[in-house]
């Protein structure tokens, strides 16, 4: 089958034998995938990942190693975490904290930007007729995104800031904006911006910032990944309010962490989600995923695709099998 | 009146005005005060304070401006914030975040390292006679420790770790074990941690930490006020789990935030406390304060106080008038 491996270097193999399923486990037929930031981040050493890439995608179920066969044939996405079934997280539902999980394409486990990908059948979710590949493709980070919702409980009246226009901060402002939260996106780019302001969410741009705005908001997601992105994060969440970091941030600068206990603020580390919720948000068809998507291209591409992801104006690139 | 002042310099004043109490305020002559490090960090530049120091104090109530004088001739202790009375945030009873509060020898207010100090009626609590000055003097700091429980439900089936061995963190864990919960201290002074473990607190030196104590704790309390604490904190916590910040701490170097992403850890800014709950835990006589006591000095023995207050071994200096 076709894979693109990351092996030191990124390559389209042509060959790459086709995966077994375990026990319990389904084998799917790959029709659509999507580009993350964390598959160009692993092709530059994040998590020392070698393997299959990919994380994103929408397959079709076709052979399952087990007695429960209600998936074969289903159209299907799959949850990114393998947990050991035995351990204090798992035993919770916290897959994606188990000390000995494997990530699909990031972590001890062959990912989807292939023809054929395995996982656990409890892994897979089948997919509304009502949602189409190319919705269907982003459960992954709008899952990422409700995360923040079953982390924190956001009440009715409180003003809620997304910082950063890139396709975490347009998901994420998306999303809480369909669960009728009072959310402001903030970014660099107005072309950004529009996608969100086209589909009912405030917007502003980060030039427009004063003063005024300090101290603003109770809940302020930090999805730039740039120290500044956390240090204007600070500025705007009031005293006892709450700072999301939706995404990994090295500094490599002096950090002051004195507002964090001046103003009593809450870090909150968020990440992956479950698939359900987001699911479920799709049915309903508020957001409009399609201008989320950038290119669609044919998986022979892929590496063309990776290219393109780099670029500026980019948002999501998918790679049709 | 005496006052120990700092304007760019430290300075044991002997004839500095007596206050007048402002309406709705009292007179109080005070009787012991305590040095805080924040005193320390102020004579360094800390929050640029000019002006009468000291936060800590018991005293007795000499004069009152307004007409309830129900506290004339009572022993008090005083919070150390004064809010406006008509923001959001002093009408949750939260002064101590107030965008225009003065804090008591930290900002905009004299201090109590003096004969007289005056303070808002509502800022006083009577010091009920089963608990002597030397111990009343720790209410700002135990009120600091028990805002952890202010801010966080701990569970009592968690296990919490204090990190720091310093004043703030004996008294953090004394007041948390006090309160049954599952707490263990760990710091690089032996001597230190007898304070701790002869109260019945668990305890262990940095230097036996292992691997296996890796991701062990549910909560961990960063209270060394270094980087190396910090990263040494974020190691303890388990995923999920909440690191509360009770010091400042500036980073000179790469602070690496992704583990609190990848774990979802909350980091929660703490800083002061009410002290209602202090003074009720003090009448308990639960926590043996005198151990962190390393000298009481005469007030006229301040500056010397200072010096002793930056020993290694130091815990508490006490001033008596």
């Amino acid at each position: 089958m076709r894979a693109l491996v990351f092996n030191d270097k990124l390559e389209l193999k042509q060959d790459f034998k086709k995966p077994t399923p375990k026990q319990n486990e389904a084998l799917i037929k790959v029709k659509l995938v999507g580009i993350c930031n964390t598959d160009y981040e692993i092709t530059k050493g994040y998590m020392g990942y070698n393997g299959i890439l990919g994380h994103e995608f929408v397959g079709i179920v076709e052979e399952i190693n087990g007695d429960n066969k209600s998936l074969l044939g289903k159209r299907v996405v799959g949850e990114i975490n393998l947990g050991c079934k035995n351990c204090e997280y798992c035993a919770k539902g916290l897959e994606r904290h188990c000390p000995n999980r494997q990530t699909l394409g990031i972590y001890n486990k062959d990912g989807c930007f292939a023809d054929y990908v395995t996982l656990p059948l409890s892994n897979l979710l089948e997919v509304n007729e009502k949602i189409n590949n190319e919705t269907a493709i982003f459960v992954e980070p709008l899952a990422a995104a409700l995360e923040i919702l079953e982390q924190l409980h956001i009440k009715p009246y409180e003003k809620v800031c997304v910082l950063g226009d890139g396709k975490l901060g347009l998901i994420t402002a998306l999303a809480l904006n369909a669960s009728n939260i009072d959310v402001t996106l903030i970014g660099k780019h107005q072309n950004k911006l529009d996608i969100a302001k086209e589909q009912n969410v405030k917007t502003m741009l980060l030039d427009n910032l004063s003063k005024e705005n300090n101290k603003s908001f109770d809940i302020v997601v930090e999805a730039t990944g740039r120290l500044s992105g956390f240090e204007t994060s600070i500025n705007l969440v009031k005293p006892r309010g709450v700072l999301v970091l939706k995404s990994t941030i090295a500094t490599g600068k002096e950090l002051n962490l004195a507002p964090i206990v001046i103003d009593e603020i809450t870090v909150l580390g968020s990440r992956c989600g479950q698939f359900a919720s987001a699911l479920r948000l799709m049915e309903k068809d508020i957001i409009d995923f399609s201008k989320l998507v950038s290119s669609k291209l044919s998986f022979n591409d892929a590496i063309i695709g990776f290219e393109k992801n780099k670029e500026q104006d980019t948002i999501k690139i998918l790679l049709e099998m």
